[in-house]
């Protein structure tokens, strides 16, 4: 999969993954009307809003990007009607031929993990049948628990050719509190880096790992080190746009041949229509503001890499 | 939330949490049958055998323990038809007057932590009405992305009167790789010790904090510094049996009031009739098998702290 990826970016010309976070807040208000009419005002009805939402948003996009990121926080918080939704935006979006990145941040230990990866990766048996649960392309992992936590993972990547984004530097302001931490005068999240590298090196694709990380584009220093750190790790980037990140910090992220990273941004694509800049597409033009945007972000991390 | 499980635990005289693991080698082939009977090998049919493994599971054993900890990921794999046993079983605990640890190792940053926490522990709202997508009592958090990540739970566990356990020493073999790496002379974990205390200080129940932490059982010596650095957080201890930690090796994780720690065993109970141990309950005294493993360990236990 990090091959069709990577082919995928050289294709569309934009390291870009659209991140799917719906949020009610964000969701078109003409959407929540019509999913509230036909549900009520109830899980179900929140469930199918945002699902509607994610359809209009990936028609919108889906031949300018190669992936998209939704964040599985934001349909669990619905429960049961909010995970099917989660589920038929990653189904909907692999038809239309995006890479799906889940970003559901898992990480657990031995068979713990392997279900996990089983559930959103691979296939669980059941009698003589096999079922993929979820069919996410890509999974984001945290590394606390270490090896035991991630090679399950590794595992199930190696049988279904998947892959996953480790956590390495994560993007928030407060994430220097363990991750900054230095041992032997060297930060943890380079450690946790050369972990990366290791782990990757043993499911190699043409040109990069199954094993890819997660480094935040609020950090473009630590992005430089890190770069060098795992030369064959695709880096997954969050913090673009709404978090600060901006496309000229991008370019230490990247490889001298223009890849190895994907540039994630959510609220500034799916809710550019909330935004004075692309407002004049209004609500019900929200998947056209939400493309304008892309085409906009993807002008500004030419500023970085050559495309 | 704490205090009802501190109560809990004085009454039972057992600071015993069985985790609901299911898996399809542990669930009783008859419950097996009995599913597919109806649902075919499918994962409906799975996810049917499992909860009613643990509904047996749970009238056999709700009046000895004070609480049970599902593992999410074990159902997670079945997609949603696991999670909706996974729901099922949670509300069923409920109904029995158990309290729910959900064991979902959730963790991201800002909104999206706050989502998961929303989803699990308090009420999403959708329009004028709110809802408990699940409805979990405690749920396990991982610390990997420092307070940003926390705070969000920290302040639906404040609404809700519910609460988290942060991960800060887990019980696998390779959780040192970065867990133990030393910073300024102080393993890593201890420092994730101290913020529990902190985040800890600030929702304080009667005796104990909202906020605990997970401490393996197979790290004693560990768990005793951990007991001293964080007085007030209950200590969820995993690794217990199966994972080769023993009675005697618990006494480090209570307080002397003997309290203070609630110690896990998911296969040593739930497949209890898989052991030689308890062979003559026979599969379809799977239940009963259970049950006397509960005793068992509560009377191991009693070697580490007056109940």
């Amino acid at each position: 999969m990090i091959n069709t990826l990577v082919e995928k970016i050289k294709k569309t010309k934009a390291p870009i993954v659209v991140g799917l976070d719906p949020t009610m807040k964000l969701t078109p208000k003409f959407l929540q009307e019509k999913a509230f009419k036909e549900y009520g005002e109830t899980l179900e009805g929140a469930a199918q809003a945002i699902y509607e939402y994610n359809v209009g948003l990936i028609d919108a996009i889906y031949d300018l990007v190669p992936a998209v990121k939704p964040q599985i926080a934001m349909y669990e918080q619905f429960g049961i009607p909010g995970l099917i939704a989660f589920d038929k935006t990653c189904r909907y979006a692999k038809e239309k031929g995006l890479v799906v990145i889940g970003d559901i941040k898992r990480g657990d230990i031995g068979s713990t993990s392997e279900s996990y990866a089983v559930g959103h990766l691979g296939h669980v048996q059941v009698g003589s049948n096999s079922y993929a649960g979820f069919c996410e392309d890509f999974a984001t992992v945290n590394p606390y628990l270490g090896s035991d936590g991630v090679n399950p993972f590794i595992k199930i990547c190696k049988e279904e050719k998947k892959g996953i984004f480790v956590l390495v530097k994560t993007s928030n302001p407060s994430s220097g509190e363990f991750q900054d931490r230095l041992i032997d005068g060297r930060p943890l999240y380079e450690l946790v880096g050369e972990k990366v590298r290791e782990w990757g090196e043993t499911c190699m694709g043409d040109e990069y790992s199954y094993v890819g990380a997660v480094v935040g584009a609020t950090y473009p220093e630590m992005g430089k080190v890190l770069r060098e750190i795992m030369p064959k790790s695709f880096i997954l980037v969050p913090g673009y746009g709404a978090q600060g990140g901006q496309g000229k910090d991008l370019v230490n992220f990247f490889n001298k041949d223009g890849l190895g990273a994907i540039v994630n941004s959510s609220r500034g694509i799916i809710a550019a229509y909330q935004k004075e800049e692309y407002a004049k597409y209004g609500e019900m033009g929200y998947a056209d503001a939400a493309r304008a945007a892309v085409i906009d972000m993807q002008k500004d991390i030419a500023q970085a890499v050559n495309l």
